[in-house]
């Protein structure tokens, strides 16, 4: 079992309207909801790939239970700590093939509640777990060093832990030891404060990260280890929304670490499943006939990680 | 006490955020919330001017609960139909002086909970009360009839009524005989077809309705009555935001057929309060303090319903 932490859920609302004029009123065509934020989009990947999952997180008022509603309807499996606070919505409004994206802050959590969700990690974590994600940003309130403790709860049991974050949660993670750390581009740069990926890349190992993967967007990843670095992509580019592919990419890695697979397996399993997210008709979700296709169009380079231009 | 009828309300949700840029996401800096629909800001201007009020209306789901929530917080009482499906919400993001709106189409409403309804606004009826306001659009699924049957109630026990709607369902409300129906210019014409407001007016006078005003906008407000008709307006055009200006008219309407005052004051309440209500910061709120500095200012005119040019 995939312990997958949502520690700032979201209900995804999205609403289609003829066409987006600001400063006007708009007549909703149709309204969709579903459980989202990237925490649960992992879970949901992973779940569809057949994987044993759970959500440890935080949700509170009636979106928390429109949330847990929404998972139970999925038959995702969870365990919510109660939060004081309402759970986030998002708003994405969709006109023709544009999205206009609106994200609510989520709720304030105090130390009680981040002790509450700590706990039921360790809990579900002590149940046979074999890996562990966490994913996306921490809520307000919750302090820099949150994803770290967790980090090091999985790491006292030897169970595999990926963390897809930035800043000083994604730093203090690395410190902490994580087997993995995946930003992307811009949150790497923005994490270390280096421009070259491999560069900042290394400095995340320095730091203490077992291994190191980038996404690049349509150019695909790249990936720092302890056992070598490669770039990795698909021979074209693909049209499609990029929304959850990241997402994808964290699923593909947990559940290679969680089953022992090599390298690169698993980077050319993250490449296919994230291209997979982009072709998906909805955001988060994965084609997953796309997925199967895609795997042997997926291009590894081994790269000397010390001399990255040779 | 006055009825307000609320088919199809809404929770109202402010979002604020930097600029809005369509196609891009954005980071939502406040979120608010409060009741909200046409009706429900009808019984705000009226128990904010010390009317005692009740909202009859339908509520379903979630957000029907939060609704409810809200109105308490508000002291507003309500009586709310319980419908299988969700209540509405409207989403307006503000950026810097400009508002987009977003408003959710609503939940179906079948036979069996309009019965509800109207059976809910008939007791509330006949537990002595002055005046009935069928404010807004209908719900999807109730029938164009549905407010001239609320009429018919109201007549049946000499209550006057005020409609503020448009289309099939304003003429229906015409021809039932209410004592005021009360659209702005565009919905008169909508509805009747007549671009000359006074000669539209009419139209609705003679399918049967007592009284017609309609809203002009800054221009201030047309009456078309038993009793003569006037033109009224403040002198000089004001700044804010018009959202509400029309449910506070409405509230001015039915709050001086309740206590019998002269049309001419009336309507010199009606557009006082509009204009109050284009100043309060919050759209749907009345600045009271506004309404009665403009009060004096409002200038009615007479004029010759039949020979408006002359």
């Amino acid at each position: 079992m995939i312990v997958v932490v949502a520690a700032n859920p979201a209900l995804d609302v999205t609403y289609a309207v003829d066409a987006l004029k600001p400063g006007t009123s708009h007549r909703v065509r149709t309204v969709t909801q579903r459980a989202g934020g990237k925490g649960v989009n992992v879970a949901r990947v992973l779940s569809g790939l057949g994987h044993s999952t759970v959500v440890v997180g935080l949700a509170g008022g009636v979106t928390g239970h429109q949330l847990r509603a929404e998972l139970d309807a999925e038959h995702l499996r969870h365990r919510f700590v109660p939060l004081v606070g309402e759970t986030r919505r998002t708003v994405t409004v969709v006109a023709g093939g544009d999205a206009t994206v609106f994200n609510e802050p989520g709720p304030v959590v105090d130390g009680v509640a981040w002790d509450a969700l700590v706990e039921g990690v360790a809990r579900a974590l002590g149940g046979g777990a074999t890996g562990l994600v966490c994913s996306g940003s921490l809520p307000p309130g919750a302090p820099a060093g949150s994803y770290a403790a967790l980090v090091r709860l999985a790491r006292d049991q030897r169970i595999p832990v990926v963390v897809d974050a930035e800043g000083m949660p994604l730093l203090a993670a690395a410190r902490a030891g994580a087997d993995l750390v995946k930003p992307n581009a811009a949150e790497l740069a923005a994490t270390t404060g280096v421009a070259s990926h491999i560069q900042a890349a290394q400095v995340l190992r320095g730091a203490g990260a077992g291994s190191v993967a980038v996404s690049l967007g349509a150019d695909g990843m790249l990936a720092v280890t302890g056992q070598g670095a490669w770039r990795v992509r698909l021979p074209r580019r693909l049209a499609g929304n990029p929304t959850g592919a990241g997402d994808a990419a964290a699923a593909a890695f947990v559940a290679g670490m969680a089953s022992g697979q090599a390298w690169v397996d698993m980077l050319r399993h993250a490449v296919a499943l994230s291209a997979a997210a982009v072709l998906a008709p909805v955001a988060g979700s994965v084609d997953v006939v796309a997925y199967h296709g895609l795997l042997p169009d997926v291009h590894v380079e081994e790269i000397d990680a010390a001399h990255p231009d040779r």
